[in-house]
């Protein structure tokens, strides 16, 4: 290999050789014209970098375009310097603080002086924004000292700059200009301007500079931005439909659940249609995890604080933690975790190696104390329902029981119609951070990928999210409306084993620790319904509905028949209800259409007469004349097989 | 009617005229020769009194036996003194303190001095217990003045029953005398010592004078009497029988619970198989609670304390709650009870007459401080879990909905075979500690009574039981072996509706206070587990037992069969598992008879073949060869028609 070479692997694992100092433009040009055109940033050796920046070693490389979460990352950071420039022009006199982009697009504090700035200016700013962007103007980087920085932002008074670089070492700052604005900013960023083509601006909030509230609040406005008009489209609608089906919405009109001021903060209280579907839901896991040997054990919601002393959770968690009650000598703590309990039930036994694997589950009640503004709905709350497991098992056997966890968790968002994508998350070996033996995290990895690809798994890697504790599967699922939620994890513990001195002897007499897999399929209860609420806006399908029937009666004269009918619907645990009320059948079809029940089942003389029920379904109206026993059946069998409302994207 | 004339009225209400200062061994005598040989006592008016004080005025009137807690209370009181007699023959310088009846028995705490007593000098004082019962001693009262009796003990040099009357007033004190000893005493006793047949002293503790640890510890020797040997025979079979049958021993035998040191005082961990007792048991109330119109919620295990200033019970109730957790400028507590969180719920919504009556049913559990040397396994625990619901009516549906609860509380019991005795708690008229009108208070208790007789339940009525905020009624069940236990109640409640400002719109259109019903048949999980399996000895219905099948292969050759059969039961959700470890089958029998499991299926060559099964019942051996089918179809018909087991007594 020529001394002038470089070889670079691309995420494929194919390696090819380059001439030195290659940037990652030419590299994505020595691919296709194509992947040149819609580079958007280079990751180089796990780190994102300019694609004009040289390569001066042999490296891992990939080229990050709109597909990618480092390059909406680099996409949104440019973006809010383009906000910035266009603020610049429309009021010179702004001071700018920190603009970086976030999750789904960015935002810009701003110091807006005297002036005026409100949602009336924000179509102004997007304007100017879009208009600077197909000047095309490139993002270029600068080496500054930190006396030129300074001098830089002190000629247009802006102490926020100031205050940044004051905590910078000298040799290290760098500017990033384009068109007329420059930015103190480490970058990386997108080629040019150009690339930006649709804007949005989405919101305005007061934020402190620095966080700090005794500092001066500045506006915070925040946006999105994308490379096609047609994105941004979908993206609008996307939003549009969320809140549509924002579960804080339907879970009042539906009865799901409440949140009351004098109960507290964050914490739900189920409604009867709430706790229809929670117990329904439980019962699917529990029945699904019987069949699959799990045994279930519940806990008291307190322990002594000696249990997270052992575990390690207090004090270092604290923050996030209920304060402990003091009874008698002893300190006592809402349980913000089931698993030291569960550990003290495997220690209540000799254990042996006969007995392995243990798989204990509990929908177990956690509290955890959170910011009163990060409260959300059922999404966000302090206290939940965890449908947690802990598999307490032999090293021999972990390959298998991570094998079943996966199906489990697969079957289980089958059930719901959701797509799941796999994240491993494993260690960096760079980092000194984790628990256990390295020999134990390797088989481990090794044992996991190996399972993935037996199942032809369709999986990322993500080297440094591993917990502290063990490696971990991330099962991220996509709703109706295409957004990503991280739901059931899977992972691994070489810690609490050691911690809380767990043992079983194995068949050669002598003690061995075993290995702990923690998984959740659900999360928690609560966030889960948030999200099935949200994915089926609603809709349930048959076997989740709170009232799965709604029996409409023509008249009065019709209740008895009516009555009947429901009968036998109770009889095989069928959620039906008579509308016996003296309304006229029109009414009584709009409540139950408004109350997204299932089936309506209207009858009246001819039915009464025939025995047989006309029946409609929810939004799609009039669906036929049964007679009572194919109806029922009908109803039996989408009830038993679980079936998706006919109607779900 | 003579003016030396009295009326008695009779507890069945009949009314007699008796001629004035009759005593109540003459009314027993007027009655009948056998009530005024077992007469022990006599209430007037309320008061128990010896047989012999005259009746000056008309009373209510009962002559008490053997067979009414007021006649155990005067005879075990009498015993008690009996008991001192005896000390104090055998040890003349014994000095005794208090020496009261209690729920089974007595007890007598004495100062011995220097002279040793323990379990080997126990048999010398029944003994002359009995030889001295046999002088047939009587009772008899007398009024001392305070000097004289300060004099009495002085002389004797017992500086305990000189402490005693220096709380009393002058003229209220009264001594007992029988045989040679005189004890200071208010009564009732019995009429003499001959009544007393059968002696037996229990147990050995220490005790302080006056329960104050820097006082001088007495020996306090705990007894029980009987009026017949025969009584005390049954009842010392009786301990036998709950020894054996003890749910903490059994318990922990039958993986029902753990508890441990390290999770806390109080809070029972449930096992699998404790979880799936548990679990049936609450299937079993929720089905029924749905049927009869319940419908569940889910509430956190934490309030804020504004719940419990608004319901009272916070700061009057604090000795037996945990103390409150500061979170942001809140303070929160472990729920003591549902009840807030239900009438939260209750007010969410505008709630008009056709939404009543509003039964909210949640399987609730709550945290209550109790002092550690009272925590008892599961029957007295920190944390439990409350069958709870609170049944929102107007005060015309009361009178129905109080019939309904009654039905489902009978229903409960009847199912485990458990006898029910039912106590109308009502108010005392004399007393003004009770909240809410008057005029609701009579209508409720007289429409409770109207129930009781409509429902021809033979009751008891209890003045003075009502609890401050509406009637009772309590149900106090019999177990197999024959002991009591106060366990479901019906509680109505006139004042937390004020206290929650709860309303509904009338049919008028104007606001009204709804009236509560709490209810609660099992009580709480955890004691009622307890006496499940102490009522049961752990044996049992098989719609209850954890494991309901145990299959055992006689060689691993027929495994494969075991398991069919196995797969079959688990469609219908029979909870089976096969032996299938190379064991001799004798040694599977055994096994699976100490784990109590209802039935053994043996199967072997013949099994297989013939597709039979062999089956064995718990504790009653083989009960033959069953053809798969039949046996499938009698397991499925016993575990849906909840049996009791076939040698239930």
């Amino acid at each position: 290999m020529p001394e002038d070479s470089i070889t670079l692997t691309f995420p494929d694992g194919a390696k090819k050789e380059f001439k030195k100092n290659i940037t990652g433009l030419e590299v994505a040009e020595s691919i296709s014209k194509g992947l040149a055109r819609n580079a958007l940033s280079v990751t180089v050796n796990g780190e994102i970098k300019d694609l004009d920046v040289p390569i001066t070693q042999d490296a891992t490389i990939s080229i990050n375009t709109w597909d990618s979460d480092e390059g909406q990352y680099t996409f949104w950071h440019s973006s809010a310097h383009l906000l910035a420039e266009a603020v610049q022009e429309l009021y010179p006199d702004a001071k700018f603080g920190i603009g970086p982009p976030i999750e789904t697009g960015f935002y810009y504090d701003i110091d807006f002086g005297d002036e005026p700035f409100g949602q009336e200016q924000i179509p102004e700013v997007e304007k100017k924004m879009i208009e600077l962007a197909r000047n095309k103007s490139e993002f270029k980087q600068k080496e500054v000292s930190k006396e030129e920085a300074l001098e830089f932002y002190k000629a247009r008074n802006n102490e926020y700059k100031v205050d940044l670089i004051k905590d910078l070492e000298d040799g290290t700052i760098t500017f990033y200009e384009q068109g007329s604005f420059t930015d103190l900013c480490r970058g990386p960023h997108i080629p040019d301007t150009s690339l930006i083509k649709a804007v949005k601006l989405t919101n305005l909030a007061g934020a402190y500079w620095r966080g700090d509230v005794n500092s001066k609040q500045l506006t915070r406005i925040y946006g999105v931005s994308f490379p096609k008009q047609k994105l941004l489209d979908e993206y609008l609608e996307q939003l549009e439909e969320a809140k549509k089906r924002d579960h804080k919405k339907l879970g009042k009109e539906l009865g799901i659940y409440m949140m009351d001021r004098m109960v507290g903060s964050g914490l739900p209280l189920w409604l009867p249609n709430g706790a229809v579907l929670r117990r329904t839901l439980e019962a699917f896991l529990r029945d699904e995890q019987v069949r699959r040997g799990y045994k279930e054990v519940i806990t008291p919601h307190i322990g002594n604080i000696e249990l997270y002393k052992t575990s390690g959770h207090y004090p270092y968690y604290q923050d996030s933690q209920y304060n402990p009650m003091q009874v008698d000598d002893e300190e006592y703590m809402l349980k913000p975790m089931n698993c030291p309990h569960h550990h003290r039930i495997y220690s209540n036994d000799l254990r042996s190696y006969r007995d392995l694997p243990l798989r204990l589950a509990e929908f177990g009640t956690v509290y955890r104390y959170e910011q009163s503004g990060e409260l959300n709905g059922l999404s966000r709350v302090r206290g939940f329902t965890q449908d947690d497991a802990h598999i307490y098992c032999t090293h021999n056997q972990l390959k298998d029981e991570i094998k079943k966890t996966i199906e489990l968790t697969q079957f289980v968002f089958k059930t719901f119609g959701m797509p799941v994508d796999i994240r491993l998350s494993f260690r960096d070996e760079n980092e000194d951070k984790y628990g256990g033996e390295s020999e134990y995290w390797e088989r481990a990895q090794q044992e996991i990928r190996e399972v993935a690809d037996e199942m032809s798994l369709d999986y990322k890697v993500a080297l440094g999210e591993a917990s502290f504790y063990g490696p971990k599967i991330d099962f991220i699922i996509r709703d109706a409306i295409g957004r990503k939620w991280q739901l059931g994890t899977v992972q691994v513990d070489y810690v609490m084993p050691e911690r809380f001195d767990l043992t079983y002897i194995g068949s050669d007499n002598d003690k061995h620790r075993p290995v702990i897999i923690h998984r959740a399929p659900f999360g928690s209860m609560e966030r889960f319904v948030s999200i099935l609420i949200e994915h089926f806006a609603g809709d349930f399908p048959l076997w989740l509905s709170p009232v799965q029937i709604k029996i409409l009666p023509i008249s009065e004269d019709f209740n008895d028949y009516g009555q009947s009918c429901a009968d036998r619907f109770k009889e095989i645990g069928i959620r039906v209800e008579v509308d016996s009320r003296s309304e006229m059948i029109g009414a009584k079809i709009r409540d139950a259409e408004n109350a997204k029940i299932p089936y309506m089942l209207i009858v009246g003389a001819k039915e009464k007469e025939n025995g047989t029920v006309s029946a409609r379904r929810h939004k799609m109206g009039d669906i036929g004349t049964f007679s009572f026993d194919d109806f029922f059946n009908k109803v039996k069998e989408e009830n038993t097989s679980r079936s998706l409302p006919p109607n779900h994207k």
